[in-house]
């Protein structure tokens, strides 16, 4: 796609402070004051309260749809003030930055991250890491409650100017990533996942890629039901029925309906696929 | 009003895609790659979903306001995937984007609709009508779930760069319009109408348009209450009343209250005005 | 903090109009018509509708972290198309405009506010205040149903594109303010105050601030129960406990739980603290 020769500096906020609070308003306003030619996009700030997870997917579905050199803040921190490091993660497409809870595993890719549980995970090749201690960056004082607003806004924002990652502190060997957001593959050829999100129309959508579909028919066995794959429209889902979403994930839809109601689905429930 | 004489290239956004998933975000990281000079607004994207009445409703009520030239992207679209249109209406005063299924009527005038039900609409004078169909200002491969990312977003934003309008595809003579959100007067001289939107503070905004109100006392029949009108401002609603809204509608209010809620309305419901 | 010498016209916007209804687009749409280069930022627009307290509350706790010249809109407004006038009041930091009820407030510094009750007050050495009654920057006609539209945001557009203050209308020398969102010491030394607001994520802020903290061990006592204080982050409330939040105000929280809710505490109720 054709794309402008000098983008302007792009800063997306995805966090769970919501939008009924100052919280993300001071963000800005601190990050405004330091570039006040920041464009301040937001992805989502309806992360569920301290989900970690959850985070991180949202910032995978949206951050591939942004130019190349923007900054991705993802800010789910309930380790704030806490020792927990905070983290400037460079990556070929952009920039990241976030607690080092596994929030940021939204920029690695799958083959270089942990295969069961977060885990530390050394950066790989092409990939920058630092631990933001610079206080010359920082909103001083450093609150112990909110470093969206002391530490990781007005770290975006010197980014954006174009101070070198570098400056922001000492460079780190390894963040803490989580696994893929994948299904995995049992010894009978079975899919076990989960569902990741439910969305505003009630599509339940799992960790299940379109990529690791069969060529034939299949089930998806959610909350105890047993759901039919594969159509290809929202229209076509009459009744509960898996299509591939527009991030690539399998979920389960109902047209004019709410799917993850009608299964009484959650968040985190098991979606396993089999042959049908 | 004064208007700068270079304005800056507006887009609004009027989806259901609610602020909690990644998909108004996504839609604003294709346009901004392709226009990074693109100034995006949020209409709302708390269309109630897949409710194309009240996404035209809610249209309507906000690009008026905008400066001429604006281009308005409106997605609501059940029929994502099938062989529904996309359409680009070029009108006086902006360009407005969206499936074709009544969303764009937003921007036709009440005397080009259609009398009672959708339908097909000749494209009036003065308006151009375009299918969205050149792949080359698509986001490849096109999804079956979210043109609003893949086709509609990336059209906005070449438009915004100035590609012209008939660049995007075949030029249609019809598009489908609903019929005017505007109260029918009866035989007996009562205006037939309904609730078209319940707002924040619990206003019940009916399609009887102050235009049409008679010059002597009346009431407003809804949900089986009878209403008396007109009052001037919410201050003065201390009981139940009628008055007449921002975008020209008349509305129940209640001071310190929730009419629709006092009142048990939900949107469709009958309203109908008769002389008290 | 560095900040850029060409600052943009930045226009902060406080309402109670939610997300869901056409108006804060249609005061976007006002500004942009007007000044398009306006960047605009939302502070919140989910104040409880018509709660003038917490939208000075909301309001101050955003603004201190915007660079100073910014304009900020305040539109929480129960009297519009009465007799209470329309404010624009330039401080040192910046420009406020709203409804003379008292949510200007966030402007001004505690000394200055009155003691106990909303009253007029006298605007300081420093502080200009004007009635906005200049037909010349209202959209016209304007309606008695919504000045944010009509009146506010024409108002904010035309100061961010240079118009001196004084054109917007008469001097005023006083305006409505409330008492200082702080607890009052009583004779025992008992701090006396109440829950200001509840954020996303159950924490109650109390209008008890940092400055007033005693040195030694002390108890809040909020909806009945005694809460000790004071730990530094959130994630040492393992169980209720009183921390100072990151806008200086002392808040009850509970790590990975939804104080306010545990506590059956709500906004205005009494919060004591007292030595333990």
């Amino acid at each position: 796609m054709a794309t402008d020769s000098s983008p302007a500096a792009i800063i997306t906020l995805t966090t769970d402070f919501g939008l009924s609070d100052p919280y993300v308003a001071a963000m800005k306003g601190v990050m405004l004051g330091i570039n006040p030619r920041a464009l301040l996009i937001d992805v989502t700030h309806d992360v569920r309260p301290q989900q970690i997870v959850q985070a991180a997917f949202l910032t995978q579905a949206a951050w591939p749809h942004f130019p190349d050199g923007a900054i991705h803040l993802a800010v789910v921190d309930p380790g704030v003030g806490t020792g927990r490091r905070a983290v400037a993660l460079e990556t070929p497409r952009g920039c990241f930055l976030g607690p080092d809870n596994g929030v940021l595993s939204a920029a690695l890719p799958d083959e270089l991250r942990p295969a069961r549980t977060p885990a530390p995970t050394v950066v790989p090749p092409g990939y920058r890491a630092y631990a933001i201690t610079e206080p010359r960056y920082m909103l001083r004082p450093v609150s112990a409650t909110f470093h969206g607003r002391d530490l990781f806004a007005p770290a975006a924002a010197h980014l954006s100017l174009g101070v070198p990652i570098g400056d922001l502190g000492e460079r780190l060997d390894a963040i803490t990533a989580l696994p893929p957001l994948r299904a995995q593959r049992a010894s009978d050829g079975a899919l076990h996942g989960r569902v990741l999100h439910i969305d505003r129309f009630g599509n339940a959508i799992t960790d299940i890629r379109a990529d690791d579909l069969p060529a034939r028919e299949f089930v998806v066995e959610v909350a105890g039901r047993r759901v039919p794959g594969l159509v290809r429209t929202y229209d076509e889902a009459t009744v509960l029925s898996a299509l591939v979403g527009s991030s690539g994930y399998l979920e389960i839809a109902l047209r004019s309906g709410h799917a993850a109601r009608e299964l009484g689905a959650g968040i985190g429930d098991a979606a396993v696929l089999r042959p049908a």
